[in-house]
């Protein structure tokens, strides 16, 4: 590991994250609120730390991949640890506070970064609104990706931001959009700017007060699932509130590489795109039989409901517009559990195994009974049109086993808390595919707050897992990346 | 595929399931019961259509490996089939039947003959012993497969025998004990024989009455899970005979090369064997978790409890000895859980992905890892101390995928009937690896009769993906496979 290099990224990193928390600042100074003095030690512990780390140029600037993963997953971990502070430091600011200790704080701040949405918290309307700002601002923030926002503003060789965007971007293939990596970063962050401001405005529109219209695009946008009302989504009982919402995470779920395409005028290359054609069809197909399921209960809202929770779980999103823990029959239920495990799009902020992923599955899974049938016959698996190598069928088959494993693993050390199975695998499911609410206990009006501090850790880490694709997090815990000579 | 050889082969087996159900009928005349009429029928059936189908000897003896494939799926079908109808006919002579309907017959059968043990009773004790003794011989049968007994008995060419073999036997690899199929068949069976013989004579001892010994002793062998009181092995209150049967299933739950290892003299090589030590270490490490946890409530007993149930699960048996669901606190049961999904060794009667396989995964994760720190690196996976071939890897972590897939959708399927998560995911999972027992409705004092008849029809399905391992399976449900020329 070429260390210096490492550090000097890192000091950078953590010097744009202190940038990030001044919005919050802004925020809290408008509504004169006390606990914006909650954010001074971090941002003034994150400008010396980072200037630290930083202020000396490397000569050897060569970094390798799996430096790449180390930066990555890192950083996540940093950011984490100081964005914790402030929902830590703002406690004694206001009344009936529900951070009991700071693992639930960084679990929180975890949930936000990684877009999850998942929450130890219960009452929401009580916090301060830069304290919530923050909240929801960390969604957005982590919804792109800080290591593609920082690749957008710094000088970086073209190979250094490969391996970042790599070890950063969900999906089985990650493609440049133009020939240099930095402009293919700032491509991407325009297109989430231009979008996320899209959607305030509509939501403006729809008469949603300017701070929570905010709060929900950046919710949005990241497909995270934090809000500002303890009600969620349901608070504004506008069924345009909830389909502007609904459409624009779908939007936000899709690969942006297809927004790409239709800026540059190729709207029916866009439209082709296997994935698309999948993803649309899977909310379809759902949304249908949601609707049908839910008929009795929701009569002539069926739609409503169902094409809303569809799009907030299949986008990992989590926003609720129900209690469907207790309102939807158990198919719709088992649906919503499918869908967490599906996820959305490769290439956008929506979290799962993706659905790229999901068709190089089930085209492997056709490979093989093909070769049954006809032992000596060549298939090869197509993606978009385009044969993929054999390498990235074998990764998404692996991905998929570590992705398993990692899962019940994780289930074994949650039991521990005795919650029942149904609370339990939904809670990792939630975490580890960054949805937010599950079944039971972790359901849409319940929160994570119940769980022991062991496993609020465990399952902040299945968050990073999960947002980072579990290999960079995994070259965290190799003692051997540590190393100076690997 | 060649018809004229596969209707000989198939016809060959339903004369040999005529066969086996003559001991039930003899079981029925000694305790003078009406009910063994119900065999008439079937087993005329069997013999008719059996004589019909294989009387032709074919000129074209050659068969592929997806003919291999088709015969065992289809054999495990129709052996089903016909040998439901002793339930279904026998219902009309005694008092308080509680098969509803042929599927549940059905059902019973498959669940009889993969050695899983779910079943749609709640009463067993009142059925007639002549019915229960075909419901407990059925695991005898399907736990070392009925096509190795068919190429014990039957002139079969080598190549034929290997496919047949490979299709029915469990696990990544198979290897031939001896030169010939038909001798490694002959040793397997005489293996299996000969320890079923000794747990029958150890329960003998145990003062267990001779039906029920005999009974337990199928149930153990195949590690299947039916036997012949509603109370379970539980009704005897005998730490003897619980020993003695979890020692077992245990036993069973080995791979049978060993055994012939130890024959031949060579215990030491047998010993070392990389998955017995896994095997036993899982459930050393498992019994011990559930000791300490479960001290609370079964003080000086814990060991006793927890030891029977590790044993009953992790070789897919399914036996109980207290109703874990409500008796045992949540991380116990995650335990249960796990162990059901990783099941006993290959070339064993248990189910599950197997321990061998579970060796590959995590050695293929552990490789990645290394990979991924040292890109050139070329890191040969090793089982037994032998190097795996990468084609056997990437099968298993295929197999693993369609696994995961299948069961997913099958959750799915069932989950119409809306019972509870915790119910259909541990039905699911009970089922695809043929324990027996889940969680919720399904629990040890629940059973599978609440389920309708299509999500009976899906776990049946299950059962038999399960104990043949998917592949055989799907090419039964692969249009291609049925067409003459392929």
């Amino acid at each position: 590991m070429n260390r210096k290099m490492v550090f000097h990224i890192l000091g950078k990193i953590l010097i744009v994250e202190a940038a990030l928390m001044v919005p919050s600042v802004i925020v809290g100074l408008i509504y004169k609120e006390k606990a914006a003095l909650a954010f001074l030690v971090p941002i003034l512990a994150l400008v010396l730390i980072g200037v630290l780390l930083s202020v000396r140029k490397p000569k050897n600037r060569e970094i390798y991949a799996r430096d790449g993963f180390f930066i990555v997953a890192s950083a996540w971990v940093l950011m984490s640890l100081f964005g914790a502070l402030p929902f830590y430091l703002s406690r004694g600011y206001y009344e009936g506070c529900q951070f009991n200790s700071y693992v639930d704080c960084f679990f929180e701040v975890v949930s936000g970064f990684t877009t999850t949405g998942a929450s130890v918290l219960t009452e929401i309307d009580i916090l301060p609104r830069c304290i919530l700002f923050w909240r929801c601002f960390t969604h957005w923030i982590g919804g792109m990706g800080v290591l593609v926002f920082v690749m957008a503003i710094l000088p970086l060789s073209e190979e250094r931001s490969l391996y970042l965007m790599r070890a950063e971007s969900p999906g089985p293939i990650v493609g440049k959009l133009v020939p240099k990596m930095k402009d293919t970063a700032r491509v991407l962050y325009g297109i989430y700017i231009v979008m996320t401001f899209l959607c305030f405005i509509l939501l403006l529109i729809g008469k949603m007060p300017v701070y929570d219209a905010l709060c929900h695009s950046f919710g949005a946008a990241g497909t995270g699932g934090f809000n500002v009302k303890t009600a969620g989504v349901g608070f504004y009982d506008s069924a345009y509130i909830e389909m502007v919402i609904a459409v624009f995470i779908l939007l936000f779920g899709i690969n942006f590489n297809l927004y790409y395409l239709i800026l540059l005028g190729n709207i029916k290359e866009a439209l082709k795109s296997e994935e698309l054609r999948w993803y649309l069809g899977i909310v379809g197909l759902s949304t249908l039989t949601i609707s049908l399921n839910i008929m009795k209960t929701f009569k002539g809202q069926s739609f409503r409901y169902a094409f809303f929770q569809v799009a907030t779980i299949i986008t990992t999103t989590g926003f609720s517009t129900t209690d469907f823990n207790t309102t939807f029959p158990e198919l719709s239920k088992t649906v919503l559990v499918l869908l967490m495990l599906i996820g959305a799009c490769a290439g956008s902020t929506g979290g799962g195994i993706k659905v790229s992923r999901l068709i190089i599955l089930l085209k492997s899974f056709k490979k093989e009974i093909k070769k049954l049938m006809h032992p000596r016959s060549v298939t090869v698996i197509k993606l978009e049109g385009k044969p993929i190598d054999s390498s990235v069928s074998y990764n998404t088959i692996i991905y998929f086993m570590m992705y398993m494993v990692i899962m019940l693993v994780s289930l074994l050390l949650i039991s521990v808390d005795n919650f029942d199975f149904t609370t339990n695998s939904t809670a990792v499911i939630a975490c580890f595919n960054n949805i937010g609410p599950g079944l039971g206990a972790v359901g849409p009006v319940g929160s994570y707050g119940g769980f022991s501090a062991f496993s609020k850790l465990v399952l902040s880490f299945d968050m990073l897992f999960g947002r980072l694709e579990i290999l960079p997090m995994l070259v965290l815990f190799t003692p051997k990346a540590w190393q100076k000579k690997a």
